[in-house]
């Protein structure tokens, strides 16, 4: 009997992070992550492919969020600018996420195939900044070295930002970064 | 009956480098690629751990020489130069080693599996880094922003090197990289 569950993501996500907390990502089951959530196993399947996916479920989301912003920035923008413009993009989607963002990373750093797939998540980013940042007519060789910079911000950024105790503004913490990246570089 | 094997290793990695790239990573075996270099099977693992391994096996030895490279910077050195040093001590690491460079990297790109590992690597790199440039007495959120984008400039100045046409030097390449970043983040 199929019944309408009101915010059954929501409660599924929430079921799973806890439960990979307790005992961690690989000894956790779907079954187990529906029934915390106090729905079938078959509801769990109608939002997420697997248990993998409710961890990166988002993902494509911001990817696609941050890329338009690159290629959204003014035409006068450098490489950099554009780059940076896709970073500070991503602040309004991790609004209010910091506690999960916070617990998905410790999911994330204790499991290595969760690592390894952020790994390639990162890749993904980078790959796809190159593509926008030649769409704006940037040379191949600049482009990738500006997306690959630009992850690098990003990554970084985000680790301060879950590791900030005085839980600082996202976009405020990756404008400090990129400040950083600049007179590093000087 | 074990016999000395002059170059094993050598005609192990010519062997299997010339079977990925004819039939692909994953439907090589390691009997065939010890076929072809003319050894046992047991002679190649003897050397490698595992197919993956021949074209891994450098990775290691590379990260050590960069990694003292930071380490023995100058003091004076601020972080980016104490990595720049740690991205231009691989130049040495690569001399003769173009040819063999560009088809690793075309059987790398070609399979996900390895592509997977070569990110996992250049993770390892940035862990690598960050810790000597803390061991320099580096702020730790410095340390890895500048540990992040060294490995950035690392790959794609190595990616410069092998698709270029003109077979230019890759510490000259590598120069240029950094100085490319210079311009680009100013």
């Amino acid at each position: 009997m199929a019944r309408w569950e009101p915010d059954a993501a929501g409660r599924l996500r929430e079921a799973a992070m806890a439960l990979y907390a307790e005992r961690g990502y690989e000894r956790t089951t779907v079954a187990e992550i529906a029934d915390r959530a106090g729905v079938t196993a078959r509801t769990f399947f109608r939002h997420f492919a697997d248990k993998r996916e409710v961890l990166f479920a988002g993902s494509e989301e911001l990817e696609r969020r941050m890329v338009e912003a690159v290629l959204a920035a003014p035409e006068s923008a450098g490489p950099m600018d554009a780059v940076a413009a896709g970073v500070l993009a991503s602040g309004e989607f991790f609004v209010d996420r910091r506690e999960h963002s916070r617990r998905r990373q410790a999911v994330i750093t204790a499991t290595p195939e969760l690592r390894e797939r952020e790994f390639i998540k990162m890749a993904s980013l980078a790959a796809a900044f190159t593509d926008a940042l030649r769409k704006r007519g940037v040379a191949p060789e600049i482009a990738s070295l500006a997306a690959e910079t630009g992850v690098a911000v990003f990554r970084v950024a985000f680790e301060r930002w879950v590791a900030d105790p005085q839980d600082a503004d996202i976009t405020d913490i990756m404008r400090a970064t990129l400040a950083d990246l600049s007179s590093l570089t000087a």
